[in-house]
């Protein structure tokens, strides 16, 4: 059997399988980051995100947004989590024939958005390869109260996401901003049950909080924000990198986030309801239909 | 300009210049592992190994082993440190022809080795990609008093290596064992000045530490423990792979590790002297030469 056939899931299902983890590990495989002990008040985050020549970007995009986004990649994780990044590594796979300015665009990509969120570059390996490969390890913080992970969601949450949707492959992929202060400020707040950055397709991580949390959703066609770029509900279901954030709190919580907000940054877009991890899309006719947690897929 | 001109080390500088840290960064970037506050007795150690089919292994080689090596290579980082460690991330790139049992293979070697060191693998990233590449970011602790850095080795230190050197290329560098517990043995029961895991070669590693610690070196020919694999001194000298420990501790310290040990584990082979970080090698006639601080580079 190929890898192709058995798919991400499949094959993560796999990985996961082989692990076993001790006492100090309070989220293993499974979530946006590991979430391990720290100390009296605070969580340790610990993710890692690799990108890959041909599949995450390519030799045409900007450089400079290359190693930008390698690191804003991880920095979505740990925010997924509502944590503050602080450490990174970056391991390094470059072809021979790199030329020496290509790679300074990298790193200063890299260095820009580590100044700006107070992430310190500590290290990382290098080696030549086919292809370049950009593979970001980091660690952040979290106040145990804070923590967000993706099985929390209830019946009866609201289901919210950050900005727009849809399209990022068209530009946005390569300079999205991480939504850190966003999530921040959600925790600080409110009472967040589950969260989870969209990496994949809204479908496929509103998919992960209703598997992990053991519940169902439905979510309104009109109501999902679209990106300036997306052609249509498809481009903001079903296709990868927009790096919002997804979260769910309770109605009571809701109603607060939307009369405090000044801007649209926070969309409701649907509810939980009890049962299967199952997905219905509400239509503008008021059609319902179950939809697949299908998106962005490797293999 | 290109990367293969630069060279490896050239571009391990550039980025070096690239990175600022704050006071929690006990040590970045220019040692096996980035070392960071953690508790009141102990620091985090965070080090991250980059594997690449055609560079650190090939198709032809057991995955298992492959596997085994990706987190061996990083447990190997922490030792030189001589820290324990405690968790890892794999970021896998894998081509989308793969067989799924290759995968399996892969995973089965890192899981062992995992539960031999008590490694908790707690999550990861997959990729498609060209070729085979396997990032192995690991977290370890090591208690304040015994770090051991590259940059603490004084003049008339004795160096040591752990083992036996050269030919790893030939069979070892699948199979070879982390010195954990070799590297807890000496710093719980010596005062170790500086160590460092061999990866690229006695000459190269030696100078990283004559570097980072602003000294010299004179190694005897005659004293070098060659491996069976090992075709002449070059081997031991200029290939890489091995993933033995290198260190210097005083000349009274030296003598007791001498007579403590059973076996012959440790092997002295030079010592440290005054001056520029030079490395002078006195072969079986007693004549010296200055010799180069080269070894295995990507670049």
């Amino acid at each position: 059997m190929f890898i192709s056939k058995l798919g991400e899931f499949g094959l993560i299902e796999r990985i996961k399988r082989q692990i076993k983890t001790d006492s100090t590990v309070i989220k293993g495989s499974g979530d946006d980051c590991a979430v391990l002990k720290y100390d009296r008040d605070r969580y340790l985050l610990f993710t890692c995100d690799m990108l890959v020549e041909g599949v995450d970007f390519t030799r045409k995009d900007n450089p400079y947004l290359v190693g930008r986004k390698a690191l804003a990649a991880s920095a979505s994780d740990i925010a997924a989590c509502a944590g503050l990044p602080h450490y990174a590594l970056v391991s390094l796979g470059i072809p021979k024939h790199s030329s020496v300015k290509l790679l300074d665009k990298v790193l200063e990509g890299m260095r820009d958005l580590a100044r700006q969120y107070k992430i310190n570059i500590v290290g990382g390996d290098l080696s030549s390869a086919r292809q370049l490969v950009i593979d970001v390890s980091m660690l952040g913080f979290v106040e145990k109260k804070y923590l967000a992970l993706r099985s929390g969601a209830k019946r009866g949450d609201i289901i919210f996401v950050t900005g727009t949707l849809g399209g990022s492959i068209l530009g946005k992929h390569l300079r999205f901003i991480p939504r850190i202060k966003e999530a921040r400020y959600l925790v600080e707040n409110f009472k967040i049950n589950s969260m989870i950055d969209i990496s994949d397709g809204l479908a496929q991580d509103l998919g992960h909080i209703l598997k992990e949390s053991r519940v169902g959703a439905v979510i309104y066609e009109g109501l999902i924000p679209l990106s300036k770029q997306a052609r249509n509900l498809k481009d903001a279901l079903y296709t990868g990198e927009d790096f919002e954030l997804l979260f769910t709190l309770s109605r009571k919580e809701a109603r607060v986030v939307l009369e405090r907000q000044k801007t649209s940054l926070f969309t409701p877009v649907g509810e939980i309801i009890d049962g299967k991890p199952k997905l219905i899309l509400v239509d503008s006719k008021g059609k319902e239909s179950i939809i697949q947690a299908k998106g962005f897929r490797h293999f």
